[in-house]
């Protein structure tokens, strides 16, 4: 589907910088594009490729547009109009509608108009799927789980029972959506199990990364918010959560309870404890661990970068060395 | 299924401060909860919330229950009081018993009574599942397993060939018991494979959490105590052992040939070196890296908090400044 | 299959020390062993044990020979003897030749001879396997993808669609290739999806982890070189290129773009930042946070290992004091 760069810069607001009937029917990045594809610079660090670049065109702002050898596509926000033009070109593969002769679908299930549900999944009794939602196969939608308009669960995803999830969200392959909280109580006689009688709810347009977990509530549900975005295997405890816009990276684990603001960004690899509040507006770094709440919008960060080992090695003995004092002499501290 | 709180009381072993012919049908939080709910206090963090609440009647200890503003059940411990509680109130749905239509099970598995399978699961020749197993949809378990009375496999888990799992286990949605550990040799022309030969062996009363992983030994088994507790998405190397009681929290993984001993506590993304072993009654915070053998029941820890960034910043500059000594001049030690 | 000593030395290339007739039909560690088993010492830590194991031969070096008190298969490198006796002895078992008729198999799918696919698989049309590749009950295999000769789908695995897999490859259960990278673009709306429009290309004799997730690319596809030996449980973001060779240990996320060297190895729990590179043989160890390209071969670390909390307790506050000065009083720097 060739479109021309003149309807692209109308589309989505830029300025055009060269011939407006040139058409680009892909995007590709700078230095393998041909002369049918559009491509894009949003992270400077990949400013020596736009020279040599064969693009037909390129989305960029205006500071880097005369270093631009081909059309630019001026925009004040070249990743976001990157991002709305590669969604023009390279559509979603529909899947089929209707659903497969492979699938098991409970007669009591719900089932609107327009939604596809692929081989191998199953959608239980009483479960409800609004219009244009599509199940991928070999997913799991449990009982009671009511799964809103256009969203698409892709492959072997899992709703559990009662989980309810808004509109136009994506949750990605192996997430799992509802499973049982970690909650469990110390008795004289060992572990008692703690019933995880809430549920979990997810807003509108919320990306669940492939085998994240969310964990149902303890006792009320957990709630992510519309616009929440999360990458892959993060785990998500029970009865957390999370505001709207908030984007969480891959890796990261949060801690029961903890409740998050609007628009934070948590890096991969960072650990929220429990029963903490983080207010909005807060960005955390890649591995920290939050043990308080935070009340301050702005940056945190806890952890060391990584050295040369033995220049490491040098850094924790000169540490260990402070602690103990310089006249306990040779013993070990840790 | 209402209960009369004097029910509650005596079934509990609690001291009831109210009306003993009150009656209860679930349980809800503090602040949310409505005259036929009970609730609980456990934490202090949420006393605050004691003094409002609507619930009909609520568990704590015996130094929160002069502020109770309804009925009180008075426990040692109100967490474990309110866990059997809310099992009362909220049995778990039974799952239907039987073998789905939908669910392929080889002819010659060996399935007891009671035994319910669900949708799209599938149960390989020479599995054998033992009286009141439940087996979640889209599961998968392979030649040889072994699944002990009334344990369950919630939805898409996977257990390998000749794993034996003991009785009322719950290993959750996307749980993998037995794939093959990493074990890889360094040959001049590449890594060679080296074959697990090993099994898993997990005792009773044992949950294993969402996505979670536990690898097969690669020569003997890899063994899991009873009662031992593990929440999502960890990682348990093979040929580890974990001792009877012990608690695991999220996105925790302990390399091969570890040894944790009985009643540990560990924490969220905790890190534990292969080949070492930690005693009984340890408790490892989170994030923490457990590099060398821990001989002493107690607490161990290892990992900054968070903090303001640019104040971080100041912390690695300083610490790099004092490991470099004050003459050396500007030079990077990183 | 009983072998003799004298065939397994020859074979491997070991001297032999001790009766050539001797026969093993096993491996088995060394405290466990039985006169019908084979052993090995490659750990130097295991030595206490050599010396009672009731093994009729133990594969070693030859430091650790002469304290071999049974027959004795002298190798350089005899953790790679012992892998490949293993291989010898337990051969892995064949899975069913043939499409289980519980498998699901468009009608456009391209399948070789020799193909096995488990119950409840799922082959979309227009994918394609090679000869003696098996797909194991309950993958996903979407449309587009193509598996190289004798690769082996574990249960539950999924290749997402137009993923190529090389030759020889393991993909262990649960884990996802080619799920939608994390792209996504800052508006004044909230957050707009960038379409991932790459793909994932994996060599040949690649082992994947359980539930471990590898994101095609956002524009450029992903790539994954010859022989690389991934864990469980570990992140690869989108248009991460790793080199030949290398080792990741379970839990460590690598952001999108990084690019890894060949011959690195990567401890578990290890993070690696975006856009990074990391040239040819350098290690990484537990839980370090790599957020600078590495030119230089060599060690890389960066955690603090854990203490006795109220040690550990001690060092934190000592770097905050240290970092305030000692004339800033009290305040609290974090």
């Amino acid at each position: 589907m060739p479109v021309s760069l003149a309807e692209l810069a109308v589309r989505f607001g830029c300025e055009l910088r060269g011939d407006p009937a040139r058409q680009v029917d892909h995007v590709a990045p700078l230095a393998a594009a041909g002369p049918s594809a559009i491509s894009f610079l949003s992270n400077r660090r990949y400013l020596r490729y736009l020279g040599s670049t064969g693009a037909a065109a390129v989305v960029l702002s205006a500071a880097d547009a005369d270093a631009c050898p081909t059309a630019a596509l001026v925009a004040d926000n070249p990743y976001v109009v990157y991002a709305r033009i590669a969604a023009l070109l390279h559509p979603p593969r529909g899947a089929a509608t209707g659903i497969h002769q492979a699938a098991v679908v409970g007669r009591e299930a719900v089932i609107a108009d327009g939604v596809s549900i692929g081989a191998l999944a199953y959608v239980a009794d009483g479960a409800r799927l609004d219009a244009g939602v599509v199940v991928g196969p070999g997913c799991v939608v449990d009982s009671g789980a009511v799964i809103g308009a256009d969203t698409q669960l892709k492959a072997r995803s899992c709703v559990a029972r009662d989980v309810v999830i808004g509109q136009r969200c994506v949750v990605h392959e192996g997430a799992i959506v509802g499973a049982d909280g970690f909650g469990i109580a110390r008795s004289e006689d060992g572990w008692v199990k703690v019933p995880q009688v809430g549920s979990v709810r997810i807003g509108d347009d919320v990306e669940v990364g492939a085998n994240t977990t969310i964990d149902r509530g303890a006792i009320d549900d957990t709630v992510i918010g519309d616009d929440v975005r999360r990458d892959n295997l993060i785990q998500v405890g029970h009865n957390v959560v999370i505001g709207a816009h908030t984007a969480i990276a891959a890796g990261t684990a949060i801690a029961g309870s903890a409740r998050i603001g609007e628009n934070c960004l948590v890096a991969g690899h960072v650990g929220i404890v429990g029963h903490i509040q983080i207010c909005d507006n807060v960005t955390i770094n890649a591995k920290a661990l939050v043990t308080r709440s935070i009340d301050e919008p702005g940056v945190y960060s806890g952890k060391f970068p990584a050295q040369e080992a033995r220049q490491w090695g040098k850094t924790v003995g000169r540490i260990r060395q402070l602690v103990r004092g310089p006249r306990n002499g040779p013993g070990d501290a840790g």
